[in-house]
């Protein structure tokens, strides 16, 4: 039994995961005063749990950060205290066990693969920003630092609007798939047309909420139904590149913006169909994630128990083989 | 002693290579008349060179088509009468020894990885179109059936112009950052202004040559050398994607075009850097390709060692643990 930790910028949970199974779990709020608090109340959250479950063999931890996966330091962390911290050392000292530490994102791709038992798949994230997971031959992929699998920033229109994430690039992915691009459509629809139905909803700060444009959508404003229609028409551009790229066997859509499907995933594989190369998009699936909320502590967990096997069979290794 | 053989479009090569170096190798015409007569020509060509250096333990194949790589089947090739051609099975059969056969654009990526030591690199072959490989932890990535990896067939532009390979898109790097469109701008430069030194350029078939832009290019007329500063500006975009999406320890750059890297290089470089995720791109190193004319048979070969060495290792392995 391992144990998945999910960081979020709210929450951390933990949960004691026997292959793709939840046996247990717990919630706190996250604790963001520093990064001593923030370490503290995971450790806590942590203790608690195998209170109950007993020893873990291993701990694996998500977090919303870039990791340099080789060292397990975090190189950048922008929700929460975490930049440049050597977390996976921090923590193994702390529980005195094998702790790995992965990018939220990657986490989530492995519980997804691991779920469907799909060997190669990308996922993508869309909430705030676009996150991105692939997975090859049941692995996650990370680049050769960790660092790797930025499905958010390939870039879609050489001079499109700059990207709202921490990236210097214009037009990426992340400039027109995400929460914070759909909210900057809908406040400059707001402010062109203040007759309309987004202008109604524009909030005190002045912008429209992501919520109050998928309500506006939903319920037929055609500005609404337009700023979905050219976030699906971009989105299905960047799936037809994954596709190109990757050749996965499935392209899983997930993050807070994917409950808004009806709005926009037809017309997404309608472009993303007209564009990726024939022979690679009859092979792959395009479809919701189904990993759920438990998805983080899933993957998090699954990558644990792959770390644990194989420093297992290293260590069952003769050493004259591993010299090689 | 492993065989490589590069079949392009001209030329058949065939070499006998130990590691990355080649001990002997042959060419021979390119037969394009029918699928029988290139692969007879193919087989002629490698049992001279057998005659030469003696019976190899391995054959690994590089052909410009997609593959699927599970079965060794030729999923599509434009240039070589390969079509739905069974290959792997059938140079098996002609040669009764263990064959690869694998897209050229990812054994010049191999040749390129293992010549440098780099476990992570992404070559991209800048040609008539535009080619790609990726090497991952040493190993040849192409997707979940082998047709993966194309790199040229991500969108820089949605409205981009339509691409000039067999690909559906528009606004591909293929549409921009190839010999092809390089020709299909100059032409329509040409044919803007008619008084300019391209418009001079033009063939008797109405059109500007790659090799007539470069000289142009080179000898600093303002058109052409417009023509190199949108081909690099877009390359450059494309370079800042593969650093985000691979974070590989090098993107090495092939292919006929880049001999005119004077022309591109520099200014593809700055807009890369200026657009990649800064942590990625400090860690990663980008430039020309050195593994010169045998990078094709060198990568073939150390692709037939490899798959010769997972299939010893797996008969090796006890039943029991084989069946995990």
């Amino acid at each position: 039994m391992v144990l998945g930790v999910d960081v979020g910028g709210t929450k951390v949970a933990v949960a004691a995961v026997d292959g793709v199974s939840v046996r247990d779990s717990i919630q706190r709020p996250t604790v963001l005063g520093s990064t001593a608090a923030l370490l503290d109340g995971l450790e806590e959250a942590v203790r608690l749990l195998v209170g109950r479950v007993g020893q873990p063999t291993a701990i694996g931890v998500g977090v919303p950060s870039q990791i340099e996966y080789s060292t397990g330091t975090v190189e950048t962390s922008v929700n929460i205290p975490l930049t440049g911290v050597p977390l996976r050392a921090e923590l193994g000292r702390r529980f005195g066990l094998p702790v790995v530490v992965d990018n939220d994102a990657n986490c989530a791709a492995l519980a997804e693969a691991h779920i469907l038992g799909e060997d190669d798949l990308v996922m993508l994230t869309l909430g705030t920003g676009v996150g991105g997971g692939v997975v090859i031959g049941g692995m996650t992929f990370r680049g050769a630092h960790g660092l790797g699998a930025e499905l958010g920033h390939f870039t879609l229109n050489a001079d499109g609007p700059p990207c709202p994430g921490n990236c210097p690039n214009r037009g990426c992915v992340e400039a027109y798939c995400s929460g914070q691009a759909l909210e900057r459509d809908a406040t400059e629809m707001a402010a062109d047309r203040p007759d309309s139905r987004l202008a109604g909803c524009m909030g005190a700060d002045g912008r429209v909420s992501g919520h109050e444009l998928v309500g506006a959508a939903e319920a037929g404003d055609p500005d609404a139904v337009l700023i979905f229609e050219n976030f699906a028409r971009m989105l299905g551009i960047a799936l037809a590149g994954y596709v190109n790229v990757f050749e996965p066997d499935r392209v899983a859509i997930g993050g807070g913006l994917s409950r808004a499907s009806g709005l926009f995933l037809d017309r997404a594989m309608q472009e993303a169909q007209a564009r990726a190369l024939p022979a690679l998009w009859r092979r792959t699936t395009i479809a919701l994630a189904e990993g759920g909320a438990q998805a983080g502590v899933i993957g998090a967990a699954v990558l644990a128990a792959q770390e644990l096997a194989s420093d297992t069979a290293r260590s069952e290794t003769p050493a004259t083989e591993r010299a090689e």
